[in-house]
C-alpha cells in the first residue's frame, strides 16, 4: 500500500475485502478507518480498557488513578486522535452519552476475571447485540482463547452474537489469545500459535483481528516441520508480523496487535510499531502501555506512534 | 446561539435537549450534527431525493439526468459537505456500500406516487427498520400528513416504527407535510398549520422534523383568533420560522425547512436561508433546487447557502 | 370518607377496591395518591397537557408562551403539589429524565388532532406500553369517544393496550368523553350520557376514569323516562358528580372532573370544585384553566382547589 | 456494453450494481445470468405461466393444450434455453422436483384472479419466503399495480417480503403493471406511467423489473410538460425502452420487458426484440407468445428471440 | 458532596452518572434516593431479608420471631424510614399489594440454599422482569459470586436479566461476594477482591452495588503488589471504603455496605456506618443486624444509623 494512494482509495480498497457484508457492516468499518489522525490511512490505533475487570481494577488504574473513571480513556482516546475505544458493558455506559459521537466505540461482549487460577480459562458474555446498539457502538469485541478446553463453546456463543451484530451492521473484532491447557505458556505467543488464532478468527467471521506480538518460537511439533521446510521467514517481529498478517486471508482482513504488560522502554515500544508497519500490520491496539502512563506521557507516545503509522 | 461557542459544546447543548433518549440515538444525532461544513453550528443542510417515487423519474431527473444515478446524489451531498443524504429503500441500496462512512444516511420508510389524484393520500411505508440497520443509516425518515382523512393510520404506523427505531439507536426524522380534504390548498402552507404540524411531529417522538415554510396566512378560525388576540409577530419570514421552531418544544427539538419546487431566483433561496437562520431554525432540507440544477451551479449554490449557516 | 381518617387507612381504602389488580398497580395508584399536598388524602389533581397536539400549540401556548416548554409543565406540577402530570410521548420525552421521581407521569398513548372536521373522530395511538415503561411512568392514559361511530375499535384498542398496561404493573387512566354521531352536542354533557361513559370506562377496567362535569340535561329518551321515573337528584352539580360518581361501580373507581376551556372566573371553577368534592368527586383534571393562566395565577389557584380538595 | 466483453466480466458488471445485497442475492441473480443460452451475456428471457390464475385455464391453454400440464412450461423454458421459470405456487410444486437443477425458478408470490371486474385490482398473496426456499427457487416475484386505489397495501405487503427474501438470499423479481382507477387504460402503457412503475419498482428493492413495452402516449399532465420541455427523445420504441431503463436507476437494474397478448406476427415480435435491445432493455419475459404456440413454433420463436439478444 | 447542597441538586448530581439510561430507570433510581428519612442526601439504608432461603428459617427468624411474617419486615423498613426493603419472590407476594406505594421495592432475582456445602456456589434465578413488575418493585436484584468455579454462568445470567431489567426501565442492584474456590475464606473480605467485585458489578451494568466491608488484608499476589507499589491507603475502615468506591468507576456508581452476621456491639456497627460515610460510601444495607433484634432495638440502631448518613 503506497501512501501517495488517497485516503477515501485505500478505506475502500480495504472495504472491498469485505464485500460478503452489508452496507451496514462497511459503514461502521468505515468510521473507524475514517476517524482520527490516522483516519484514510488504512491504519488503527484503538484502546481497550478491560483490564479493570480482566486484573482488577487497583492493578489496572492504581499506576494513574485517574484512570478509574471511565471518562478519562473517552477523553484519552480523542484527545489522541485514535480510531476507537473498546470497553465493557459498565465503562461505555458511563461515557457514551457524554462522548456520544466523538470517538467509535467497541462493546466487548465477554470478559473474564482473574479470581480463580483456572488452567482453562473461559469468559463470560457481559453484554449482547441490543447493548451495543442502544450505546451507539460501531462494533462488538470479544475474545477467544484458542487453546482452552472449551473453546467449543467460546466459538459457538461468538458465532451466534456474530451473526446477530452483521445482521444489524455492526462491525466484529475478535480477541485472538490463545490460553489454556492446549498449549504452554511460551506457546501462547509463538509464530505458529498466533498465525493459527488469527486464522481461526477469521474463519469465525471477524472483520478485525487482534493479536499479541508473536515470538520467533514454534509449539506445535506438526507446524515446526512446515516452517523449517518452507522457511518460512521468521527472524525479525517484523517477518512474524508478516506472516500472521498473511495467515488472515492474506492480508484481507484487518490485524493489529497488541503490547501487552506494560513496557517503560518507549523506545522499545516505537520499535515494536515500527515493525507492525514494515511487517504488513494494520496498526496497534495499546491499553495498559498508554493509560497506565500519566496523561501527558500517554499523549505524547500515542502521538509517536501514531506518526509511525501514518 | 452564538458563533463563539465552541463545536462541541453546541453539539452537547442540542444533545441535551433528547436526555430521554438511549446513546445510541445520540450518537447518531451526533453524527449528523459533526459532519460536512456546518458540523458543530448546530445548524444542518440535508439532500432528500425521494422524488423519483413522489412525482415520477422524469418530473425528478430530466432537468440535469445525471440524477437518474442514485450515486449522484451520495457524490454531491458528499462534495457538498453536507450534513446528510435522505433517501427511499432502492437509491440507497444503490449507494450505502460505495459511499459507505461518507455521508450520513437516512432512510426513508414511507413514500407515495402521484399515480392517482387522491384529497386524501396516504404514503406506504416502504422500508423497516432492519433495512435502515443493514445500510448503515444514521435515522429513519417517515412523512406525515396532517389533514389527511386517514391520518390516524399514518401517526400509528409511525409509533411503531419510532419505537423500534429508537431501541436500536436510531433518530428518527418526521417530515410533517400538512395535506388532505382537512386543509385547503393555500392551508398547507398556513403558518398555524405547520406550526401545528411541527407539534404533531415533536410529540410523536420526533428528533428532527422538516417542515415547508409558511406563509403568512392563518387557516383555522379558532386558530386566528388566538394569533390576532396575542399578536403572534408573522409579518416576516423571520418571525415566521421563529413561531414554527417554538411550537416544537421551545426550540428543543431540531427543525429545518424544505423550500419546495424548483426557484430559478438564487437570491430568493438564499433570502430564505438568511431568514431560518434568523428566525431560530436550525438549516434546510433542499432536494429539486439543488439535484435539477448543473452539478457545478448546484455546488454553488450550496455553498452559499452553508455560508449563510455558519 | 372522613378527614380525621388517617392518610394510609384512606389510600388502602380506596386501593381495596381494585383487589383484582396486581401489587404493581396498586403501588402505582398510590404513587399518585400519597403525592404532592393531597397526598393521602384520596383526591387528587392532574395536570394534563396534551392540547398542544389536540388543539395546535398557538391555541393551547400563546396565552401563557412559557408553555410551549414541556418542561414548564413538570415544574408547575411539582411546585402546585400536584398529583400527576400527563402529556403525550413527545412532551414526556422532554422531561422525564430532568424531572425524574419528582411527579408521576400518565403517559397518554392515544391523540387526536383538529386538522380536519370529523363528525366521528378517531384519535391515533401515538406511544405504547413500552414507552410508558422506559419513561417512569405510573399509568397509562386513553381517551375514549363513546358516541363516534367507530367506537368498536377505540374499546378495542384500549382494552388490549390495558391488558399489557396492567401485567406489566402499570395502571389505566380513561378520558370518557362522549363525542360523534351518537350524541347531539348538548349530549356531550349530559348527565346521562357522562354517567354512561364513566360506566364504560369502568368495564373496560380504567382505574381512573375522568369526565367532563355534566350539566342538568338529559340526552337519551330510554334514559330521561328512568332518571324522571327515579326521580334520580340532578339539579345541583355536587348531585349530578354523585350520580357519575355512582355510575362507576358505586364509588368504587377513582373519577375526577376536568373543566374544559378557559375560565377567567376563579370563584366558577372555586364553586364547581366544591361541588365535585361534595359530591363525592375525587379531584380535578386541569390544564387550561392553570398552564394558560400566568405562572404565579396558576399556582394560586390550584393552590385553592387543592385546599378544598384537602 | 460490448459483444466482446468476457461473460463473467459482464456478469460481474452487473452485479456490482447490486453491492447493498448480501451473496446468496448475488449468487441467485448470477444463477439466472449465467443460465441458458444467454447465460454470460447479461441479457436474460424468461418463461412466465401465470395465466392459468390471472385469465383462467381455458383462456390460457386451449389454444395448446399441453400447457395445462405445468411441466410442460419447465421442459420449454429447458430446451429453449431460457434464463428462468416464472410461476405461482401449484404449478413449481408440481414441477420443482422434477426438474431440479436444470432451470432456474421464480415463485410468484401474489397472483389476481378475473372473476370479479374491479377498477381497483389488489392481487392475494398466494405464497411466501419458506415456500420459495422449500421449492429451490432463485427469487421470487410480486406484481404491484401502480394506479390502483390501495396500491398502499401492496406496497407494504411486498417491502415486508423483500426484506425477508433477501435476508434468506432470494433475488427479488417485481413486476411493474400501472393500472386502477388512477390510470388511463391508454395510461396503462403510457411511457411516463411506465417509466414511473419502473422507477416505484426500484425504489421498493427489486432486483429485476418487469414492466410492458411503452407507446408513444403520456398520461400525465405534470409529466408531459417536462418530457416537451427537455425534448426526452420517444419516437421509436428503442427509446423508449432507453428512457425507462434510464428511469430504474440510470440503467444500474435489469429491466425486461413483456409483449402482451398474443401476437401472431412474429415479425412484430422479433423487432421488438431488437427495440429491446437497441434501446439497453435487458431481455424479455414472454408468456403467452410462447407456451399458446405449438411447442415447435414456441420453440422457433424463442430461439430467434435469443439470437437478437445474444 | 456537601452537606448543603439541595436534595434535588444531590439526586440529579448522582442520576447524572447514569446518562446511559432511560428515565425510567432513573425514575426508580429516584424512587429510592427521594425516599424515606435519608431522602435527598444521596445516601441510602435498605433493609434485606434473603436469609430465610440463604440461611434457613429459625437460623434467620429464632432470635426474633416476628421476622417469620414477611409483613414484619415491609413494616419495619417503613417505619424505620429506609430507603428500599430487599427480598426474594414469596416475601414480595405476601406483602407488596398490603404496603403498596409504602416502601420502594426490590426483589431478590437469585438466591441460593444452603442445603449441601459446595465449594463453589451457584445461586438459582428464583423470579423474573416481569414479577419485579408485577409486584410494583423499582428494581431487581443479583448476587455474584465473583471466585466461584462457574460464575461465568452468573455473570451471563446476570446481562441476561439487566438488558431486560433497563428496558422496562428496572433499575439493577447487584450483591458482589466474593466466594468459591477462586478466594481463599479471608479473601471474601480482603480489600483487593472486594473491591474487584465491586468493578466486575459496575462493568455488568449494576446501578447500585452491594459488597461487604474490606478488610486490611491482600488476597492476590499481583494485586498486593501494586498496592504497595502505590501506597494505597488501607489502614483504615474509611480508607478501604474510599478505594472499593472508587473501584466502581471512581464514585460513579452507588456502592453500600452490609455489615454481615449479627454484632451485638452496636458502637461497632456505628463506628462502621461513620466509616462508610467518611470514606465516601453510599449508605448500608443490614439485614440480620435489624431484623433479628427485637423491633424497638432495630429501630433505635436504624435511627442512630440513618443520622450517621444525614
Amino acid at each position: 500500500m503506497a501512501n501517495t494512494m488517497m485516503p477515501i482509495d485505500r478505506v475502500n480498497e480495504i472495504l472491498s475485502w469485505y464485500r460478503g457484508e452489508n452496507p451496514g457492516v462497511l459503514t461502521n468499518l468505515a468510521r473507524m478507518l475514517y476517524h482520527g489522525r490516522l483516519g484514510g490511512t488504512g491504519r488503527m490505533v484503538i484502546l481497550p480498557v478491560d483490564q479493570g475487570f480482566e486484573h482488577g481494577p487497583a492493578r489496572s488504574f492504581a499506576p494513574n488513578p485517574a484512570g478509574y473513571d471511565p471518562r478519562y480513556h473517552f477523553q484519552l482516546a480523542i484527545d489522541a486522535g485514535l480510531s476507537a475505544h473498546a470497553a465493557p458493558l459498565g465503562s461505555l455506559e458511563v461515557g457514551a452519552a457524554e462522548f456520544a459521537g466523538r470517538i467509535p466505540l467497541i462493546l466487548k461482549l465477554n470478559n473474564h476475571d482473574t479470581l480463580g487460577d483456572e488452567r482453562d480459562p473461559l469468559a463470560a458474555q457481559t453484554a449482547g447485540i441490543m447493548d451495543a446498539l442502544r450505546l451507539g457502538c460501531v462494533a462488538i469485541g470479544y475474545t477467544i482463547y484458542p487453546g482452552t478446553a472449551e473453546r467449543r463453546l467460546q466459538y459457538e456463543q461468538l458465532q451466534a452474537l456474530t451473526r446477530e451484530a452483521k445482521a444489524h451492521g455492526l462491525a466484529v473484532v475478535v480477541w485472538a489469545y490463545p490460553r489454556g491447557s492446549g498449549v504452554s505458556k511460551e506457546g501462547e505467543t509463538a509464530l505458529d500459535v498466533i498465525a493459527y488464532g488469527a486464522q481461526i478468527a477469521a474463519q469465525l467471521g471477524a472483520h478485525i483481528i487482534k493479536v499479541k506480538l508473536p515470538f520467533d518460537y514454534l509449539e506445535q511439533d506438526a507446524a515446526r516441520k512446515v516452517y523449517e521446510q518452507y522457511r518460512i521467514p521468521r527472524a525479525t517481529l517484523a517477518e512474524r508480523v508478516h506472516h500472521v498478517v498473511q495467515s488472515a486471508f492474506d492480508g484481507r482482513r484487518i490485524v493489529i496487535f497488541s503490547g501487552g504488560a506494560i513496557n517503560n522502554d518507549e523506545n522499545a515500544l516505537l520499535a515494536e510499531a515500527r515493525a507492525i508497519r514494515q511487517g504488513g500490520g494494520f496498526g496497534s491496539i495499546m491499553g495498559r502501555n498508554t493509560f497506565q502512563r500519566e496523561r501527558g506521557a500517554s499523549l505524547k507516545l500515542l502521538g509517536e506512534i501514531i506518526d509511525i503509522f501514518q
